[in-house]
């Protein structure tokens, strides 16, 4: 059900980026000095979590509904989602004024169920797994004759997603080196496609929690490895790569790094307290692969850009998440 | 013991944003979607809690330090602080390699002692009442034979805390009204002689606690009137205006808005859950001002410019107030 073509081009992430320029503003590029110090190098972090959404997936949400054509948009737009690209979908149909339907395992966060709500859209619960989710989806595509726009198999959404790293070295052209969360995928080749068409040598890793660690799994082994473990507190990075965006990683020679859930809930502490940010569990996990890699002794250019993904969590759910470390 | 002089001109705040732009970075413009509609107006959140220090006092303390002469530089710097001036004054003075001596009362906040004291400076407390902060700090300005810099009465502090708005119009030049919060009323004070001196059209509001609200009263009766309550949750805001502060406030024609304690958590909650922002209660001030203003039919402009000062709270009491909220 996923709409044609193979990897997105940097022309297709720049065209994005002027497609939704009047609807999704830049970020802005945050520093902290005691980040800084935390890692040992210089830190720019892309504040994602600052979208109207909460999250990046506002991009490429925003990219694949602008790219519906006059045939297609009224028939409107679905997706299954576990809450950010839900809430960005919902945002974005809503501008263009189509319906939106997305299927949300039961379980999802309840601030995330409540954005989508919110926004206008119609969310059907499923049970929560990608079976459950997949065939609930067919049901409704079906049902209403919906576009489908994958969260992160899509080339628009992919392009999209690439537009907050075409903004990011924009800022700070001497990056050398760029960290973003990996679930199914999307943010990170966007990342990768935007980062390599403007200087090749600009390293880029994958942050992945431990508990669901298919992209390093699969990068190591050279094909989609999907049986893992996937359980973490990272609740939107337990989507799985596809074919296509494993190419993309692969092609680029992403690497990925993973952490523990400790290590997750340590970088939400230091982002709050330091960086005066309030993220969920996955808008930390690029910060948290970071200071793993450097922990590790892998060497660090001067500047490093981290993708902060989203902040979008339940602040009752956060605060005990903070006391309980 | 203040420095000499009157009230700062534009050509000191503007001297002073030149001064400081090789150690005080420009702080982002916030925009969240959800705070607009909270307001009802466009809200541009001048992000003053993302100072290395977590709080806009850097700026003030930067530029009194910078304008130390050789002569008095190596006597070293000192003043009495509840928190966020003390650990802004120790940075500035250990960039300049001078000694620094800060005065704070009994039951200051942890986190900003412990940031006065990780920048290198001197500790000593007192008891919490002007009068011994007072009288402490003369004994050590006579021991030291520092230099003391006031932290809101002195011209160079407050055209330092002036070069924020100047900033702020230069990102926003649209913005027709400013809220700031007022507790000496440096900060206030800068804010009002930049705002001016770019647009005289600009309306500039302090937003004040009910419980300390010596700056609301003040420009009521017309003459200074100290006498009132002097108690908040906003740690930050419980100085009062001196003589220079206040009639800088008169001669621009200030006004104050004062709230509750419970707005001020519910503006720290609106921070925190919309615009992604861990903000002190006194960071918090000044938008909770901008909704009462809101509330009691104060006309706004189209672009209103809100001063988040500072960031510095205490984790686990932030998690607390939240709670009990």
């Amino acid at each position: 059900m996923n709409r044609p073509g193979a990897a997105p081009s940097i022309d297709d992430v720049r065209a994005a980026a002027t497609r939704i320029a009047g609807q999704v503003p830049p970020t802005p590029v945050l520093r902290s000095a005691a980040v800084d110090d935390w890692v040992g190098t210089r830190v720019h972090l892309k504040a994602e979590h600052l979208h109207a959404t909460g999250a990046f997936k506002l991009r490429g949400a925003t990219n694949a509904v602008l790219l519906l054509d006059d045939e297609e948009a009224p028939r409107g737009v679905a997706a299954h989602s576990s809450g950010n690209h839900a809430a960005a979908l919902a945002v974005a149909a809503a501008r263009r004024g189509i319906p939106c339907t997305v299927v949300m395992p039961e379980g999802a966060s309840a601030t995330k169920r409540a954005a989508a709500e919110a926004a206008g859209a119609e969310v059907v619960t499923c049970a929560p797994t990608l079976a459950a989710r997949e065939e609930r989806l067919a049901e409704v595509l079906a049902e209403t004759g919906a576009v489908e726009v994958h969260p992160f198999n899509d080339p628009g959404v992919i392009a999209g997603q690439g537009t907050a790293t075409l903004e990011l070295l924009e800022s700070v052209p001497s990056i050398q080196l760029v960290v973003a969360p990996v679930s199914g995928g999307g943010l990170l080749s966007g990342t990768a496609i935007a980062a390599h068409a403007i200087n090749p040598a600009i390293a880029i890793w994958g942050a992945e929690p431990a508990g669901a660690d298919d992209a390093h799994r699969s990068l190591l082994a050279g094909h989609l490895v999907l049986d893992g473990p996937n359980e973490s507190l990272a609740d939107g990075l337990l989507a799985q790569l596809s074919e296509r965006t494993f190419a993309i990683l692969q092609s680029h020679d992403v690497q990925v790094v993973t952490i523990t859930e400790g290590q997750i809930v340590e970088a939400m502490r230091v982002l709050a307290r330091q960086a005066k940010q309030l993220v969920e569990p996955s808008g930390a996990v690029a910060l948290a692969g970071l200071v793993q890699l450097a922990a590790r002794g892998t060497p660090l250019p001067e500047d490093v850009g981290v993708l902060v993904s989203g902040g979008n969590v339940d602040l009752e759910r956060w605060t005990s998440v903070f006391h309980e470390a």
